[in-house]
């Protein structure tokens, strides 16, 4: 087998090289060439990037003639003459043209400018329904349909003027949210319109779109789906190789609020990666372990199909990118069970609030998932650990991750109760006086200290990324805030809201 | 099998490299020989550095002869004999003798130690030109000749000693100057003397030069000349793959106060870049949009020329690197137009500050950019956007930009008023009272709210690093900062330079 | 041309996988044989990641016959069979049984789960040795062992609960300490008593371990060595390019504690490192100056062999990681020469404190390397800095890091005479009071001062990493935190342990 490495090796390289350069080209739809014709002049960065692509090499029909766990597209048939041509511009941008509000007369087609899982689905339908199980996928209503996550993100992108020794804060505008907030979560993109332009072919009338531009997971698209495909595989490319690799998850998941990114960089698979990555084969399916990468990236242990050499399955491809995680690290204020359902917006606690756990860390138990999925969960991400772990070490790394779980609700709980403690000293205004949670002082401090040190000391634990979780962004941070929230409810000052002293 | 890999790699070279290259050596002048001689035993690392380069196997007179899209020297023509020999140690070490102060008596050689933009300009005039307008060549004097950068810059370099229950600043050392601020803005390089030093071809007489070493963009030269070329083009390989490369900008682009790097490396560029960049190929000139690389780097978008597979110029090659730039984003305090002139040290706004605002934001509109400049800018960057982008993503983009710019700006004028009632309260001394703008606490949380936060903020609107402007470095410490500047405000405390409380 | 690129390819394939897989098979012992016939089932990672190694390909044998500085092995001999054999499974993990408390019983071998330095210096020996002086191998005792630097890890990873108004303080527990200070120090690893477990092979039965998985590079092994050569030579390739990479170090190196890789990666060394490393050898023995790599890496600098390419040494090969460091930059809580003895538990300054300098700055010169030792280590440094830099360069940037030495230690000085302040007027409590130095907020400050900013400061100094030394982690906040100390200690406040304030 050894000897035959160097041909195979060659082969692969022939596959790496555009068939034409060796034999036929691959058949373009008419639709997709009048496109390009105009496109390479017109956006030439995109359509050469298509041309690299593995869409514009390989079409749906050869696709499903692949065996099983090598085959990159879940759908059991592809209609003609979709199967017969490669995946150009206008297999996606003309798909579905009544569901899309977005659709327009553009040469003579029906085209679309926003791309959404609905388009995607008719090759990769399995993903988009688990994605659809996804948290992700909710990412903009449980943001905009949750009363307190609005007021916070209020707190942060409102405009604060100054005015007669006051501050007042004014609403932020649609831009703010969507370059901070709902980059990551979606923008809902509506057609507000139609609008005329001169281009290089004449004068042309195109969608006025708001919301626009935006990739974000959770995305609410004009034909009413939900999510990007492109967050992740991005266009026009849509490489595999590209969704495996930690630089995509990181564009969402590097700030302290939610540092999976800055935690893997300095782990010890981070460096592995970091290191040898170079030489990993990133775009195999099946993802084979130790063979085909040496190291998880983000994918690796919570997305792709993994296998053995010896063609075991070590972990089933998902698009419910929580499948192997039995608990929630991103504290709301307390890390909990994954809720049950991708749609948290519904939630509410016993005391009323929009919150997966109570102010005093209890979880919501009903809208969670139990126990017992919470073991499915564990087993089936230890089962990827193992394939390079022994049983004892992955014991031992999951138990004090379990602690930190514990450890770091404790040192939440210890902030919320000095919190509602300056709440009834009157030091800050909490709900009961009809205020913010999220504007003073000492309450931005309690933000802080389950949103970056709590969620990080535990994102640093679960993926044993030490440096971060201890001076970086850790348990110093986590136990300074705590003295530091103390320290100011002991002053007697809150300084917020430019409120008088209260009487010493 | 050894045997093979010369053969191996010459093949690769012969891909790598122009026909021409095989036939022969590549002629090396006499004295460029007599340099290496001695220096491979001696500094062997740069010697074989420069063995890699290009300036190693190309003569002017080749290098001349490209066609004019391609070609990399900006000359009409360059004089015998420097045409005819590669580009090697003599060439620039000896080249304009007698301009340079620092030329010395080196092995019967008039050498200088500091190879300055003059020194390139024998074959890359153009770029001299372009980069002389650029800010970044008047770095050194922006910033040590505005005595209000300089108090900025000694309140956060100078040694301070405790005694007495007080706290006194001491004026920085030239090192600790010349290794923060001056390692980018470059220092002033001086002939201070010369002195002898036993080497190990015997002993041998060298000048003595202060603020040596130093590449920042803005350095004076011994010969009189601003900038440093290789700042980003570094010795000894002056490889344009460095350039072009994010990791050379942020060398100095990198820290909160102006975070291009951070931001680029969260943005959906910098991921498509990190995952897929290995195979882009950084030499290539022109450089090709999609076709040589799939998304932009720095120099993409601020400095190179760029061409699309038809060989349309999509941007032309600048080393005016704000040519491109409507905005000046780095706020002093608010964002502005671009100055017109890269020399800024005279520059004063109404209220007679070296500031090309006012303190209230209004901008010194006389001494910058008008609207149409801007708009001109604003196109020049939109057509390389639009090489990948339909014009209604691109006009989407900048519509959220330029609210960022108002916002930010905002919060900035709001936290500039919080501070200038500290100072009519007396809570904290200011210019009015001839103290330092700089040196309070309450000052030192207005300088971060628009050196770091609000400038933040607006790179990463510019450039769609979500991440980092909103909990990284953004909006969340924007909004946050400016709730405890007010929370100090309210507590009647100052709390520096150890004055005592004021009555209560 | 391009017909000729799946040809040099193929080739350079060739070169790239060890001639033995042409020809004959790599001697494997049959215990390897046995370990490998299961363990590609059970744990198909670590196997696959072995089969890439040099161990999986070269014996002993061969390497021993390597000439000088060519040779990876510094073992005079190997007893036979070992050195027939490829160094695999068995050779490491049977080694040595009787001196491991964790050898146990499996399949008919006496394996251990913890590989130690006395395995690897079967063949490693001068690394061993060389190690064992290396203040990193006794991590684990010189933080656990200092009464002092415990206090500290207990008030970081100390569980804190609120009740009645008060906050008080509870011990880490032993998960918490082993995943942030031990996942690099090391933690102890004992045999607690041993289990059963169900298998794919049927029930076996394991040592149980305590204080484990670990790898850090003081760890306290069960054959009572100390260290973990894997800290850094990641299993189960054990690859030198890895070891040579920044990302190895970065693992414990790149908080703000010890901010070497930031530093680094900020630096031209490490811009020139990002940008074209992607082209150097990074297995090279011994490593070349310029022709195999053009900036250093951290192991270049602190632990690599390099000679230039004319064969000369530049640096002799060391695993005592300070070997070229005049100053110990980690101030604790001022930076000082190094520790003569890698076991720095011991020391005891005037006042009695475990520090080895006094709180007011002075070195304690008994313990601590003298001039002429910091001289050499100099030399040592400034020997690789000449392979690249001239004479002057190399002295105008040792003394501006001497100064900032000098500077930085000033600053701390300045802020521990304000602590001191502070607990002279019972605003804070200290050791004269029988408290912790590091539990209220100005103490934390004062923490920050030295372990963030100064140490920062001077990384920047030393690696020349500008922009992070200015205001990314560095001057900026040296000079802010010191205001804002005193600044608490005018207004009197202390606020921290939920005290009553003082008497006004």
């Amino acid at each position: 087998m050894r000897r035959l490495r160097p041909i195979v090796a060659w082969l692969g390289l022939m596959l790496l090289f555009p068939a034409g350069s060796f034999a036929a080209e691959p058949p373009v739809s008419e639709a997709t060439s009048e496109c390009v014709g105009c496109h390479e002049s017109v956006t030439p960065g995109i359509v050469e990037d298509w041309k690299r692509s593995r869409h514009s090499h390989v079409t749906p029909g050869d696709a499903l003639k692949v065996a099983h766990l090598a085959r990159r597209v879940s759908a059991e048939s592809v209609p003609e003459p979709v199967a017969a041509k490669v995946v150009g511009c206008a297999e996606c941008h003309t798909a579905n043209p009544e569901a899309h509000a977005d659709t327009f007369e553009h040469n003579g087609h029906k085209v679309h400018i926003v791309v959404t899982p609905r388009d995607c689905a008719g090759c990769h339908p399995a993903e988009r329904t688990q994605y659809a199980e996804n948290i992700m996928s909710r990412a903009y209503g449980n943001l905009m349909h949750n009363a307190l996550y609005q007021d916070l993100a209020a707190s942060i992108n409102g405009i604060q003027t100054f005015s007669g020794g006051r501050m007042s804060s004014h609403a932020p505008g649609e831009g703010a949210d969507a370059e901070s907030c709902l980059y990551c979560h979606g923008t809902e993109i509506k057609v507000a319109g139609s609008h005329a332009r001169k281009t290089a072919m004449g004068e042309m009338t195109f969608p006025t779109l708001s919301g626009w531009p935006n990739c974000g997971v959770g995305r609410v698209n004009p034909d009413n789906t939900l999510g990007s495909c492109t967050a992740c595989h991005t266009r026009h490319q849509f490489s595999i190789e590209m969704a495996r690799k930690p630089y995509t998850c990181a564009e969402c998941h590097k700030g302290p609020d939610v540092p999976a990114y800055p935690v893997y960089e300095v782990s010890k698979h981070g460096n592995i990666y970091a290191a040898l990555g170079k030489g990993w084969d990133f775009n195999a399916v099946p993802w084979t372990v130790g063979k085909d990468f040496s190291a998880p990236t983000c994918a690796a242990c919570h997305a792709s199909l993994l296998v053995s050499r010896e063609g075991t399955v070590v972990a089933e491809r998902s698009h419910r990118m929580n499948d192997r995680n039995p608990w929630r690290l991103f504290g709301l204020p307390y890390a909990h069970p994954h809720p049950v359902s991708p749609d948290t917006s519904f939630i509410r606690n016993g005391a009323g609030l929009p919150l997966p756990t109570e102010l005093t860390g209890e979880p919501v138990a009903l809208v969670l998932i139990d126990a017992a999925e919470q073991a499915t969960r564990r087993n089936a991400m230890q089962k990827i650990c193992r394939a390079c772990h022994s049983t004892s070490w992955v014991t031992g790394q999951f138990a004090r991750f379990e602690e930190t779980v514990k450890g770091t609700n404790a040192m939440t709980l210890a902030a919320t109760q000095t919190l509602m403690s300056a709440w009834d000293k009157g030091l800050a205004k909490g709900p009961a006086q009809n205020d913010s949670p999220f504007n003073e002082p000492i309450e931005k401090m309690w933000v802080e200290q389950w949103l970056f040190y709590a969620n990080s000391t535990r994102f640093a634990s679960a993926m044993a990324g030490a440096d971060y979780g201890t001076f970086a962004n850790g348990r110093w941070y986590l136990s300074k805030n705590l003295r530091e929230m103390i320290g100011l409810l002991d002053s007697g000052l809150h300084g917020a809201d430019n409120t008088a002293l209260p009487a010493k």
